[in-house]
């Protein structure tokens, strides 16, 4: 499958890697529905020589793959050794300069704009001197509280949403998120389960006990569970019913929607 | 193309309006190019037997109905005679109950969940007992920064993004969004440039003057158009340059990052 460049010289081979046209699709998978990948982002799993896929994406995405296609797996699940940042960097920037892939898709879960570590590969592509490409996914941020029933925005309940990681970079110390200021009408929490209780009392310093809150787990899968309270009792029954991440915290009026807006 | 619901009764027929699966299915277009749309949502356009469409949808998408389809287009533009909400809430309902339609797409730019009036159109949907679903696009407030090399997260400079209208509900008054108060690392505003030299002065009581400022005008389509600025000189300079809508506006330090991740 190696391609050279169109130009006036015709004399070129395929020995001549410099002249391969590699990109590097950066490619967000959406939320966990196969279906609801960009038409884009489908179309390149179709045309990859190669995939990097991580742990939350569809393993219905991957069957669409050419049968020639190399896939690596680098997600991170916990206990398990999978790769690094560092080393998915490196290994991105490798499999471009190996010359054997003309299309590789870096298939993220979500949107590779919210929180996909998305500045630190293209970092290490553009210091190796690699072309690459964004293509934008369905957030898990907006779409798995939405299809709950919970949109972040609704004409009399929400002009504004926050969407905030619940695990900031430990070596991040100065900018440290202050969920006690956060002040948009809605709030949308990503990797917060492991710190809902440090979070939920950070809350409570600016938000009224009886603040509607909704936790989605595994949210868009079929084994999606919904767990409804308070800021006063979510603690509780987060504990009580074992929630586990993956899982997204909406905090605002917009959760009372949800009666309303449960597709029938 | 009517079709019954398959079930144990054999002797309906098409008169038998009360039976004819017919469903609406709510569809988010995405930000503007016509293959950021969801796999599932060009499938329901090439599936609908009416589409009633948005001004932000592009036309390209529209290429892929049907023959025999039926398109209605409800957009608003200032000066021209378009529905209103209430118009376009009772469209969907006749045509729905119409009994000439099996397939009904209500295609939205961007994504249904982010200021879409999604709820008004559900609840009327509702109270006639029709069926829906909710299909989410990409939304612009998101992808269309992202794809100017803005990305509004990033693991050193933005634990955090909020998302806010720059033009509330007149009628909702004990709402009004505080742009001074908002403390997310990156904020986000979208149909904001009629009140910019508002919204500027409110953040200035709270940011810094040297604050990095975006206007993204016609986002992810090919008249796109980017200002770049600062909260102190922002105001002047989309004056001077003549920004119109539909604009996006990005404020906080991962605009500075638009240097290295711009496509190359």
């Amino acid at each position: 499958m190696l391609k050279l460049q169109e130009n006036d010289n015709s004399t070129k081979t395929l020995e001549q890697e410099g002249d391969l046209v590699v990109k590097v699709y950066l490619v967000g998978a959406g939320p966990g529905d196969p279906e609801l990948i960009t038409v884009k982002g489908l179309r390149l799993i179709k045309e990859a020589d190669l995939i990097v896929y991580d742990r939350l994406v569809s393993k219905e995405l991957l069957k669409h793959a050419k049968k020639e296609a190399e896939l690596i797996y680098v997600g991170k699940e916990r206990g398990k050794h999978t790769l690094k940042q560092e080393e998915i960097n490196r290994l991105l920037v490798e499999k471009a300069k190996s010359g054997k892939y003309n299309v590789i898709v870096r298939l993220k879960g979500g949107d590779p704009f919210v929180f996909g570590r998305l500045t630190e590969e293209i970092r290490a592509l553009n210091e190796a001197g690699i072309e690459w490409e964004v293509v934008p996914g369905i957030t898990s941020a907006i779409a798995v509280p939405g299809l709950a029933g919970i949109p972040v925005t609704d004409r009399r309940f929400s002009s504004s949403f926050t969407v905030v990681t619940g695990q900031e970079d430990p070596k991040k110390k100065e900018r440290r998120v202050d969920y006690s200021k956060l002040n948009a009408d809605t709030i949308i929490i990503l990797m917060g389960i492991k710190n809902l209780e440090k979070i939920v009392n950070e809350m409570l310093k600016s938000r009224k006990k009886d603040t509607p809150v909704a936790i989605i787990e595994k949210g868009s899968t079929e084994e999606e569970r919904i767990v409804e309270g308070t800021l006063g009792n979510i603690v509780e029954i987060a504990r009580e019913k074992e929630v586990k991440p993956p899982a997204i915290i909406v905090i605002g009026e917009v959760v009372r929607l949800r009666r309303e807006l449960i597709p029938r």
